[in-house]
């Protein structure tokens, strides 16, 4: 438990390795908080699993960052668990809950001229409709497609591949086709899974030009910072970033292909035994 | 549990939908049988993840099989937990339990004249050594090569796609070079996954000539009805194949899914909590 003159512990959850890629944006945002990381990589992925499931594994994991971690705001980092088990976990935990779909969307408002949004996602993810939700809630037009190819292909690491430059344009066609025969004009493209930031560099050359891609990692920084304001009060209180992580499943592939994500080394991990 | 005067049943147990693969096999063998398949969508796959969770989720899977299905033998249809979990789970019940990395290096000896063997695998197959392991007891020479996009690419339905031709033509030409720098002469190649049978024809199609493709769910099936004798005794006690289908996450998914695998329709699948 972090005692008074210590800033607040951030709590991030992901299935994987993918949610480190929010830490990153997060540390970005504010270097000098404290961050309890939890990765369910027994379980993963959860992007072609049910919502009964999803919620079940995402509530163990936000207890463990809450209860033996202290973690006084929780940041899922996950868009598969954000898209079907949010209002779960926040009835599960004391602490206020941040999801990435709601961040990435408001970034697309900000984004987009023509009002017509294209989002990319895993099965589950894109299935639960949470980002039509919360884009018709904003008054944007929008289609989700999923690409659940994409996420292997990053854990393969052919993140700079031809294959994957040709996954990338076939998924990408009939998301424009789809577009087209609804007469939408987009010119912002969401990546809707965590994922996805490292294959930035193909999805932005396969996108037409005047398509903005929006990285749901770096909202949902921006979204923490503004959401939790005592986190930035008290920050100044550590003099550098402190991060734990865990994972359910090998802690030496996580520390292995983790700083992949975090762009820099991700310390020991310790093991965690969910009960799954 | 079943009487005295009906036959045997046999227990299947895979991560997913893969096994469905042997048991189209056993049945093909062995069709007046009775079958439980168990598959545990809710914490596939399992090629990614370590030994010790690979071993916790198996045990847990031919518990239920023995224990709530009355299951009297068991085929371990997934390369993944015969490769790490096998001892672990023989030692968890009472009952006959057969993998299918032993029949595959057996059928390979048979099919191979040059004694230089492939196998093709998941991630955890490979670093396990199982199937170089059951090679060399044979007096094989073998290379193993992970191919971690294959099963992705099965389950996105690209079975007959150029980009998984690509896949396959990238990663038997990995294989084949890392055969030639050892001066081997490879005339079989073990599809080391159940997921692989679905990709044959394009498999086929990618090896050299001369090279035979080993489809380890075929010999897993000859191999039951070899070991099990008291079901090919008692199997004139059915008029038609009885088949039991399980999932620990969406039975929906499972019922449109599986018939692909099983070659007929699944039938209605029971929804099973493991508790994981």
């Amino acid at each position: 438990m972090t005692g008074a003159a210590t800033p607040p512990t951030i709590g991030v959850f992901d299935s994987g390795f993918g949610g480190l890629t929010v830490l990153r944006a997060l540390i970005d945002r504010l270097p000098h908080a404290r961050y309890a990381f939890i990765g369910d990589t027994a379980r993963l992925p959860y992007g072609s699993k049910s919502r009964r499931t999803i919620a079940r594994y995402a509530i163990e994991s936000a207890q463990f960052l809450v209860h033996e971690q202290g973690a006084e705001f929780l940041v899922i980092a996950c868009n598969t668990a954000s898209a079907l088990a949010l209002d779960a976990i926040r009835d599960s935990v004391p602490v206020p809950v941040l999801g990435v779909i709601e961040p990435g969307a408001e970034a697309a408002r900000a984004a987009s001229h023509t009002g017509d949004v294209l989002v990319i996602a895993t099965d589950a993810t894109v299935q639960s409709h949470a980002y039509t939700a919360a884009c018709h809630a904003r008054g944007l037009r929008v289609i989700e497609k999923a690409c659940p190819l994409l996420v292997p292909l990053v854990e393969e690491g052919w993140t700079d591949h031809p294959v994957t430059a040709e996954v990338i344009r076939i998924y990408l066609d009939e998301l424009n086709a789809a577009a087209a025969s609804q007469h939408m004009q987009p010119d912002a493209l969401v990546l809707g899974c965590t994922h996805y930031p490292l294959l930035r560099s193909l999805i932005q050359s396969s996108v037409a030009p005047g398509v903005q891609v929006i990285d749901s990692a770096a909202a949902a920084a921006e979204a923490a910072a503004r959401s939790f304001p005592g986190v930035l009060a008290a920050q100044a209180g550590e003099e550098h970033t402190i991060i734990r992580c865990f994972a359910t499943d090998s802690v030496e592939k996580f520390e292995r292909l983790g700083s992949r994500f975090l762009g820099r080394p991700v310390g020991e991990v310790g093991l965690v035994d969910l009960g799954g």
